[in-house]
């Protein structure tokens, strides 16, 4: 069984210049270094690391897990020699500050990469992931001595960081948090409780581990409103910036999980030491009590990631698959009766590659496009361009998150599919891509809190007004299909998707004040039509620039073909899902509301 | 983490009396002593047993799985015991010949019963599971010898039963099978070849095991018309009965899977030691060449049986669920803003569960039905009635298999999504579920092998008699239910279905001849729609019979209502996808076939 990866460097390639926008995000102020031609030689040379160094570790990692002795968590082997490398090649601080160390790249650079990361090896990605996230909050909030101390190392990967949000009775519900601190002479404060689920919030990979963490000040007022964030450091640092003693933070216990076994989940005690001061010792980062927002920060950047996480997952599962069906021979020809067939001729083993391959490209060509907005809301001088970009990212976060993420499981579930009675058995190494995706849809948000974030937060509170402004745009592409050749079926199929949406937009708007649970028990299957429909758009512009004379010469008459022929499948074939999801959304909301006694 | 299970023996006799008609069955011949109050008292038995022996092992087969040492399987602790039990109970014949030790109860009976067995210990189940298929092979083509040697042992579960199909290089392609079996002057074969993914191949749970093996006879046609059926015991039997010296078939290999780790899975050897004869000693069963018929006699009882498993372990992952969302405090009341909500509050969460109950309960009224079917085919003195029933059988043993099963793994999956981040860690159990109910969609024929049986064998070949047939009974219904007080939307609902399901049988009669390749490219989108319109159908005939007057007194009226509104919830939440699934086997159809390069 050959479990490799090769970055699909064709797709990547022909998202970010033909969808993405990446020739115009090279010319924004401070992403003139991200030319399409050093943007190829990055992910070039990223691939090369991710099949070479990262995807080989992929099954070490799932077999030994970690081991958590006389306080100490031990990573798989291989672990702290592969970090090591990926920090001196620069990838930890790829999107981030040069005058941190940082190598400066837009967003939509650093996507890719990342996915590549996640394809290789999910369980290693997760320890550098939570770098940028981490270090925004830190260089948005923190204090110039903190921001001193501390953002060189993390964006160079000398030392590590984590998040501590979770306490075994708070899971979502950060209002419950509980974790004390308290201030002390010096400015600093002493910080005590439990979290869990945190990842990576102990390991052997670098000599210091930056812990950012969510507590209550004494006077704080209840609820979310009374959190603040603190910088709590594994080891005290010197005034030469050397780690120095050991701070009272612990891990007590590693959880057993279904998947990501190389990654280390942690329970984290905070001063379990007592004695006189009692708690680690911590600073406070940002203002009092503003610890959610500054959360907010690392949160939204980590969403992005786990939306990636799910296409570079479902990428790799998707993979072997492929290569599974060309190799695996059984059965005869459905249609000739000839034996000795490959199963990939099966129609139903094709229909499900189709499928898998289509559900990632939507998702790549929305996550990519999405981090071209980003890109543009951050260093477009058109201030009406940023606004808009950044009012797009606001709104597509949790499509990001929860979509991708729940079309990355049903991804995987398929590859196990396609291999058959060999997909169950552990050596051939399917099974752990299904097994690792399962957290996707839950951390950082479940998908049912990123479905309440769309409709709450990002539709209702405006009214609709930037979901309105997006489905203008997903018309414009409709013209231009209708106008392109032999694209006219998918125009027709595209304004069905996008009516689809509206209706169903229209029922939350109308609904949104004297229905809200109805609208919410709607608000998942709501997050899959906005998802789909986004998937149609972006796939929709695939095909109008596959379609281009031009493309053929610069990509291959094959290749273009193949993205058109996947564009019609995907709208043809799944996205024709979407007017039975608006109706789903209204379905759902008016019987679940009503359904007292059909839970017994 | 109370993982703990209780039949729903509510939900049970409701279906079997006023849905699967119990009362009609146990009218007939053969039949008589199925009386309701008799099937009560099975099926709280059967819980009793379920749930006190059956479900604490559950945990403890999945940690310790099986070992093989010494060339012998051992199985978990409490494995050996709890068979006793079970057999003592007489729970391995509940459904078989009374003749044998069998107890004669119909298999409208037998389900519910095997359902619980599934809910309780699905790796555990699958040992006594294999017993009714395998004696049905044996008493229909065995010799009287064969019958009056074996059948009592198997059918009392003194000895236990294994199917012997699948090969190295011919997994689902039983034409690629090369085992073989060369005759001897006594009239007995030696057996020689590979099996491999044998389910309790072997074990130390009884002291004899009775094996029924696919092989060629040297003289055999190429294909699936050279199969004959042997059986192969690990022990020769003595004159008395008793097992006598040990054959040359043993175990040479476990598998180490995603789940089901309590059930053995092995890689057998037939005939290893060579010497002389070469070969482990085999009775043909029935006539030369005709194994491929006999075993199809046993893998459609499996087939059916993997369907109950699908039922049965969805409803332990909501059982479990249902109890956690009810306990576990998170977030406030999206309505109210009252904080300290249980989850199951949350709309989002309720959703979830209810299409959880709303799953379970459309395929188990499938199920029961079938399997009501199944007695009234083989029972009824009304030659016309039997064969309609027959001809039902026919068409959704496709279904039960392939829709029960992918049905599951959703409610699984979502089990675990209700659980948030405990539900990936597996000390909480529910990651279990998911992992065990991988394997449901491959074995005894993945859901694309059964799709296209359904399309191929149950409807081109009759050119879609006896779907029509189904459509006219399931219109029956729509009128019943636009009479029913309070029924019209559902009838609308329903009407709906079945129009969208002829739309897409038409065009499977339409393109079977000329693209077949298409049709089959839609044949796994068609066995879900097939299965979502009879769900509707048989949830919408379980509302008319909740709707009733009487069923109120009999069952309670917050029962019946829960039914109705979970009838409801089904209609115009789930099965309301059925016009996008006819679009779906369109669209896939035309476009899979068509697709040339799109899989680079």
């Amino acid at each position: 069984m050959g479990v490799s990866y090769t970055a699909p460097l064709n797709d990547m390639r022909f998202l970010l210049r033909e969808v993405a926008g990446l020739e115009r995000i090279s010319k924004l102020p401070g992403c003139e270094e991200a030319t399409p031609e050093l943007t190829d030689a990055v992910l070039e040379e990223a691939g090369k690391f991710a099949a070479g160094v990262l995807a080989p570790l992929n099954r070490v990692g799932d077999r030994s897990g970690c081991r958590l002795e006389d306080g100490k968590v031990h990573t798989p082997e291989g672990w702290t020699d592969a970090y090591r490398q990926f920090a001196a090649g620069g990838w930890v601080g790829l999107g981030l500050w040069p005058e941190y160390g940082g190598q400066g790249l837009p967003k939509c650079v650093a996507t890719p990469v990342l996915e590549m990361w996640c394809s290789a090896n999910m369980a290693f990605t997760m320890l550098p992931q939570l770098c940028p996230g981490e270090t925004e909050a830190i260089h948005l909030a923190g204090s110039d001595a903190l921001k001193s101390t501390y953002l060189q190392k993390l964006v160079t990967g000398e030392w590590a960081c984590t998040m501590n949000l979770t306490e075994p009775q708070a899971g979502s519900d950060l209002a419950a948090v509980r974790t004390r601190a308290v201030p002390q002479a010096d400015g600093s404060y002493r910080i005590s409780g439990q979290k869990i689920f945190i990842s990576y919030g102990d390991h052997d990979i670098t000599p210091n581990i930056v812990h950012l963490v969510l507590a209550r000040l004494p006077d704080a007022p209840p609820g979310v409103k009374g959190i603040s964030m603190f910088l709590v450091p594994k080891y005290l640092v010197n005034a030469d910036g050397t780690p120095g003693e050991r701070n009272d933070v612990r891990c007590v216990g590693l959880e057993h999980k279904l998947g990501i076994n190389g990654s280390p989940t942690c329970a984290m005690s905070f001063g379990e030491n007592g004695g006189d001061s009692g708690g680690a010792a911590g600073w406070l980062v940002g203002e009092a009590n503003r610890g959610l927002e500054y959360m907010f920060v690392m949160m939204n950047d980590a969403r992005f990631g786990v939306g990636v996480q799910g296409i570079g997952l479902g990428e790799s599962a998707y993979q072997q698959a492929l290569a599974f069906a060309r190799e695996r021979v059984q059965g005869r020809d459905a249609v000739t009766g000839a034996l000795g067939q490959p199963i990939i001729n099966h129609p139903d083993v094709k229909r499900m590659l189709l499928t898998m391959r289509a559900r990632i490209m939507a998702a790549r060509a929305v996550a990519y496009t999405a981090a071209g907005w980003f890109d543009i809301a951050r260093h477009s001088a058109d201030k009406e361009a940023a606004a808009k970009a950044r009012r797009y990212v606001d709104l597509l976060m949790p499509v990001v998150k929860g979509w991708s993420t729940e079309l990355c499981q049903q991804v995987c579930y398929d590859a196990i599919q396609i291999h058959g009675g060999m997909g169950f058995v552990e050596e051939t190494g399917i099974a752990q891509h299904y097994r690792d995706a399962r957290i996707i849809t839950i951390y950082e948000g479940t998908t049912g809190i990123q479905a309440n974030d769309l409709v709450g937060r990002k539709i209702l509170r405006e009214n609709g007004v930037t979901l309105r402004e997006l489905i203008i745009d997903i018309r414009d592409t409709v013209e231009q299909l209708a106008k392109a050749d032999g694209l006219q079926p998918m125009a027709t199929r595209l304004e069905e998707d996008v009516a689809a949406l509206e209706r169903a937009l229209e029922w939350i708007l109308a609904n949104g004040r004297d229905h809200l649970a109805a609208v919410l028990a709607g608000a998942v299957p709501f997050l899959h039509l906005l998802g789909s429909v986004c998937g149609s758009w972006q796939l929709a512009r695939v095909a109008l620039a596959a379609n281009k004379p031009a493309s053929r010469d610069a990509y291959g008459a094959d290749y273009v073909s193949g993205l058109i022929e996947l564009a019609r499948f995907y709208a043809h074939a799944l996205a024709v899902q979407a007017p039975a999801l608006a109706a789903a959304i209204v379905g759902a909301g008016e019987t679940v509301a009503d359904s007292r006694f059909a839970l017994p």
